[in-house]
């Protein structure tokens, strides 16, 4: 059975690669990263339902936790819990800059790469997409064709970058996720908001996003939110 | 003053790297990784000696030490605790190539570039050379080149690779350090050897590279080996 890793990290983006891979045929490793991030408790256990979810249809799924907090203890981000407020509003905004956090994804790139090599997968798969482009550098297509480059030079071209959803919004993975795939993707497992609520908040730039691609798919988004229904 | 993140395994290479940098008049960052490597307990300890030094001659110089013995707990390797013996002989051995790591080089690198980022440092200096070539794939030129570019676009072009050893061998690496910079650089320090002996083996492919460059350069290498005498 081939083999891919990704990173699972209980937003809707994964879940819709995670049940993405599993039609495609292969058995997943999903890395579930703890990063010091405020919302971290929670997407964490998203990711871990997930898991359970489709262990319990018998998909071949395996978590690997990997605890990376004391990497990340002197990184500068208003996503960690060492950093300052997140902003609200849209991810185009400049003010949404302070959520970068610098060389997450090249580094949980470069992990599920040495797992992949280790564990003999052929590739790694990345969540990213075009709505990630505007203020997150490393989720651009330039980076994630010199990282595939970069990864293939440095495990004897054993591994490649699968990144399905890079030319998607957040609109077309919803639709890929709720219309066009066969097995189920069960969002109201998923967890999007930045914020350390145990309810989404429905105001951060992360939650805008996932409720306008709910809203214009014409469907209700199954989670609850502290502040939606206003 | 400009800064440098750079990873201080401890041995010679990242030791006479250091002395370099401090001599171009950076301010060093040095992460100390740790990550399950048999021989880790005392490489680690030959880095923070390093630091000690450089800070007692007032140099600026920092240590940051990163515990990432969870990330490679899944990996295969013969360096790591996980894995098999660590073969003797020469690193253009074929045998050798069980002691690669698989990621370690882009997972340190990753780490330091987003370190690097965080702190607004201008570079990150690896200390690959042209010994490791044959047989570690993410030590050769192409693997460096295409990091760079990598690194740089997910950082807007604010980190870059320095790599000032990357067409030396041991001996032009030992020799840089003995006799072409000003500042000392103290190899009674360091700490090569693979095995996890207290006193370095004297046979395996990292204490052979070693003694060779030392014999080499016709001075005697100031750390005490288990078998070198025989």
């Amino acid at each position: 059975m081939k083999k891919v890793v990704i990173g699972l990290s209980g937003g809707m983006d994964s879940a819709t690669l995670l049940g993405y891979l599993l039609e495609q045929g292969f058995e997943v490793h999903c890395c579930i990263f703890c990063y010091g991030s405020k919302h971290g408790i929670w997407e964490n256990k998203a990711a871990e339902d997930l898991i359970d979810f489709y262990q319990n249809k018998n998909f071949s799924i395996f978590g690997h936790i990997i605890n990376l907090t004391e990497v990340f203890k002197d990184f500068t981000s208003s996503l960690l819990k060492s950093g300052g407020v997140i902003p609200n509003g849209h991810y185009t905004s400049e003010s949404m800059k302070s959520t970068v956090v610098p060389g997450r994804n090249l580094i949980f790139s470069s992990i599920l790469a040495g797992l992949a090599e280790s564990i003999k997968a052929e590739a790694i798969a990345l969540g990213v997409h075009a709505g990630d482009h505007h203020i997150y550098p490393d989720c651009r297509p330039e980076f994630i064709s010199n990282l595939d480059k970069t990864i293939q030079a440095s495990t004897e071209r054993k591994v490649k970058i699968i990144a399905p959803l890079l030319k998607m919004d957040k609109f077309g993975i919803l639709k890929l996720g709720l219309m066009q795939l066969k097995i189920p993707v069960p969002y109201a497992l998923t967890r999007t908001c930045y914020t350390d609520n145990k309810l989404s908040c429905g105001e951060c730039g992360s939650c805008t996003e996932r409720l306008e691609a709910f809203t214009n798919l014409g469907v209700k988004d199954p989670i609850q939110y502290l502040t939606y229904e206003k």
